[in-house]
């Protein structure tokens, strides 16, 4: 619960690099997200690159922070995976989130930039990373060690909450 | 990391009730989720009327579960509360999410029951819960005490990992 009403969206980051054993870690919580009939639709990119890091923020309006960052994870959708279609959104979101929450409990920080369903962020990824058809650049995910210090937000609206009926 | 690898779908619950306490830890949680430009467009129905729980199973047509379990939440997005058009279905999603993470946390067993974009099914939930024209109900989630145990499941797929470039 700690890790889930702590977490924030942190944009700065520190020159300290993020280990593969980390991002492997939070691979594997983007992977163990639940997907409609399991269907598993996602891929992912490592950014690493500080050269591809520095194209982001003149491919995406709210990524700048993509240029300072250690690294940045690349959530995809892979329609040629989905079995109940129309939900790769949901499972590539709870992939997302998933990263997010993993990144949080290593004391790293990151913010989930939104790419799909905007046209033209979409196809700029599409073009930077040479996607194939079947696969749509879905979210980016900048990571590295917190530079920014954000309190705990509480986003309780009890007037959100309803029983049994609207 | 245990929790976001060891949350199964649990799909069998005990007679056992949930607390009042644990269902608004849960909703906190969800209200805890990112969203586009911290829109939090979301309202939750906590269904705990066994009446209106056994004619779930009649309107979707894999939520038989909610018959049996002692609560379930309704996750709906508010279209009149989007600033960034086209992500509430991702922010549901996150918030779905967090509710089963945070189920997991506390030893109670959840399932995410997709509801859109299937048409019918957002007819049937719209119709059973009277809800407004700009809310779309989202997600169904049954929460109760496990009736069944699940292993951890590895889903780590390297082939899904990229670096730098697809």
């Amino acid at each position: 619960m700690d890790i889930i009403l702590n977490r924030r969206s942190i944009r700065k980051y520190t020159d300290q690099e993020v280990s593969d054993s980390d991002i492997h870690d939070l691979l594997k919580a983007g992977m163990s997200a639940p997907s409609a009939g399991n269907q598993q639709p996602w891929h992912f990119i490592i950014i690493e690159d500080k050269e591809i890091l520095q194209k982001i923020p003149d491919i995406h309006p709210y990524a700048g922070m993509a240029a300072q960052a250690p690294r940045a994870l690349l959530v995809c959708g892979d329609l040629s995976e989905e079995t109940s279609p129309g939900f790769w959104v949901q499972d590539c979101s709870a992939a997302t989130q998933n990263i997010l929450l993993a990144a949080e409990s290593k004391g790293l920080g990151a913010v989930w930039a939104g790419i799909y369903p905007r046209e033209d962020r979409v196809k700029n990824f599409t073009e930077l990373f040479n996607l194939p058809e079947q696969v749509i650049p879905f979210s980016i995910i900048p990571v590295g060690y917190p530079a920014e210090e954000k309190g705990r937000a509480d986003r309780f609206k009890e007037e959100r909450i309803h029983k049994n009926k609207w």
